[in-house]
């Protein structure tokens, strides 16, 4: 399915900073850029480079006096995914059997304190024998027990914090949903997107789960289609893959996003709870 | 420099498990294993495998019943460390000119809370202008206000917690160097150990701070020579790094860890806060 | 109903100490102290008193030097409780209608976060409209989803703490039960007691809720008969009404305590969720 | 001394909603208002209130519908403080001399954790000896390692945030102040007050320590003097003390607070660390 994605940043810089940002659309097997643009106005040297970690696509400047400039994004990107049936996945694949470059995935992180979940996980989730069941479980419990907040959490709140306050954005929805998951001992990881019919629009956070042998996406927001996504970086959660690391005293003036399907037949697709049908962006 | 090392531990297994062990000497340009013996006691089948994240020798095997097993590790390792002179060394290397592997070591990470102590860091230390002298004075910090007690703290204690209670063992002293030195913009990771003349004897975590282009070791604990370590493994933080992963119903028995030097020459390094001589494995 | 309670606590003092300790039986219009005696050995003068806060009855005493003491505590006690009919009760007294001295039980206190879990509290209880049932339905939900695990927290354990990791003793259980009530603007506050047929013995911690002009006692734990009861003490939380408060360096070598009915007519009573009974000892 | 304070607060009541505020100048043996007035706009009825906790003055009101009113509070008070020399008071009053009342101030409470700051306390004024200069030491301390930064901070931030974030506003500033006392078994108090000369005006909040038998009164802000304070009220932490605790769905649409010296003999008393001399407002 074809997309074009759109995002526009302004940034005032008050004193010398260094950006590292996170924006373009990531290039995989399932994933073709068919084209892309990026301008910067003032012109500001950049480079891309990615990580060891993953293949994410960084952009790091280096704004050496104060200024405001903007940073626009343009791309037309191919996406496939697949539906995967889940019936047969009954219980999480067996740690002593998962890939040694799935495994980190199982570790707490950051915002996925996942080792001190442990107890509510089982109790609340350990029952459930399909996995695929059991994260849809996960999904729905986030999705009816926190509240979609805009502005009720910051670059600091963690899963540990939302499991309590019950409040949050779609970040904060992604990192409960993979500490819960990593507590079952599933390997889950961060996902940053643009969504289409995302309201508002904005940049768009889920998580993968590892499941069956694939890694399957869930959004706990219910916010966007499933099918909609444009993958822009994997990592273990936020700090990995945050739009925006700024190294400096810079304000953000402006974030517009948005992301149009080019194709006539683009049927929404989310998950039931009876289907058991997954989708997979690999 | 050559040193004999050995680790033995006893677990006894409640239920069916899987461990993810960190044990092995990690094999790199600069530390040769001569020669190693892994046995275990009885027999269970493992499995050496590594993460994309590192190279770290990970071993993992599954226990399928209740039973008490020994796993014992021996090795004759080589390693190389060397003294670079840090007296140039003003300023951390800017953002923009780290390498991308590199910079994941500037984020937070599950210990590291980088993103809450960055007042207390730069207030502390952002006015020192020598890089090595910047992270020996955190070090020097820690040593001063942070008291090593045993079992003070547990597996979810982080640096967070640390920089408040002001108690740890070797992994808090760690994590809370590392937690200082990316909240000033310093790459610092986790470092796991056998240490030469650490008393009591066990394994030992350091970390390794980015200086100039060069991994250097720091030791906030002050209670092992700098240059009488063979390294197990890196990692962002103990999440990464652990000596042992437990999935399951386990009690850890014993713990044995000991580090022989083989050579007669060895001359134990400590750093000195005039010299501004660092040391690295790298 | 008369109750003989005891309790012998032993403590190795290693370095001066002063000790505040809480363990007198109270005094109140329905709960009379027919006899009891406090022995010290060896003996160390000491001091009963109360504070403005409540009619606790602290003991202090100071330990000037190392020595190991003893101190046992042995009371006859009569107490009168009421069983209160609670069909009427829809919705929490007005917080516009509370007495001034009920008021600060409204507020969140050390171990008892209840401005941090409002959204939780009014999600899951809010709708129930009589405030008792409300009140049995936060205890239900303590008792189901978290394990009573001796050992599993310690004096810094927090209901906030507690929301999350799920595990406790009394203690947690009851800062919890109290911190949900206070989110829904119910007044509740600690309770500190000797309990009949609690196993293993050991003080115990409830909390009462006010409901409709009384305190009515809770016990999240279901550990012991509610009507088996003889009160310590009240207090916000632990922090006001602790056993123990001890400034300096001492071990506690052995605690017994015991509880003993000296009627034969005592029939055990809980709550039903269906009967809508309370118990109240004012 | 004589001073006029006033305070306008304007809120927009969405839902149905009561408020208790404290804004009332207390009355002490050592502060007389002299004159004051209440006005509501519109009428709303309002009862005045104490707790058993403190003399503190409440109102409470209750507004049933949506709208927007004012509340001004003005009063004439006449303050006494006097100074007391210090030089003698080495060491906090024993526990064991303490009075029953003071006792409570001892204790952690909901934004004073000092049960988690002991060691930091200790290690970093346990060996002043004077407690006088003791506690100048503490606010000298957070004076200089915490940012004064409107907006950083919020109701839910406590002394155990703010010690390793390092930045806040007058309460938080008196809370770090508190729990640090405490943690030193020197009884502190939260302290409400308008203040003459805060720049820029606003609700103060300060902190008092009980040494040598007085309430002496410090601000860790510096950003007042010392002998310009009107008291509102005392408790254990904000939570017992807040200006204004809302139960329901409000904003608050402005603020105004001034006061203003009556006499022309004002003269600005601040600490001065060599003096020892303290102010007491008892």
């Amino acid at each position: 399915m074809k997309f074009q994605v759109h995002s526009d940043l302004e940034y005032q810089v008050l004193q010398p900073s260094t950006f590292i940002l996170n924006i373009h659309a990531l290039r995989t097997a399932t994933q073709t850029v068919l084209e892309e643009s990026l301008m910067v106005e003032p012109y500001i040297r950049l480079e891309e480079f990615s990580s060891a970690l993953n293949a994410n696509r960084f952009i790091r400047l280096e704004v050496t006096e104060p200024l405001i400039f903007k940073i626009s994004y343009k791309a037309t990107v191919d996406t496939i995914s697949q539906i995967i049936d889940q019936k047969q996945e009954k219980g999480a694949t067996p740690v002593v059997q998962l890939d040694g470059d799935i495994i980190p995935n199982l570790f707490p992180s950051r915002y996925c304190q996942s080792d001190k979940l442990q107890r509510l996980a089982n109790n609340k989730f350990g029952k459930i024998e399909n996995t695929f069941a059991q994260v849809i479980a996960i999904t729905d419990w986030i999705y009816e027990n926190v509240e979609y907040l805009s502005g009720s959490t910051n670059s600091q709140t963690s899963a540990y914090d939302t499991v309590s306050e019950r409040a949050g954005v779609c970040r904060d929805f992604a990192h409960l949903g993979i500490a819960l998951c990593r507590a079952l001992s599933i390997p889950a990881r961060y996902f940053t997107a643009y969504a289409y019919n995302l309201n508002p629009p904005d940049f768009h956070a889920c998580f993968e789960a590892y499941i069956g042998g694939h890694w399957l996406i869930f959004d706990a927001t219910k916010l966007a289609p499933l099918n909609g996504l444009v993958k822009i970086a994997n990592g273990r959660d936020a700090a990995d893959a945050a739009v925006a690391s700024i190294f400096g005293n810079v304000v953000c003036q402006s974030m517009q996003v948005t992301s149009e399907v080019l194709e006539n037949n683009f049927e929404p697709f989310y998950y039931d709870n009876k289907q058991l049908k997954g989708l997979s962006y690999e």
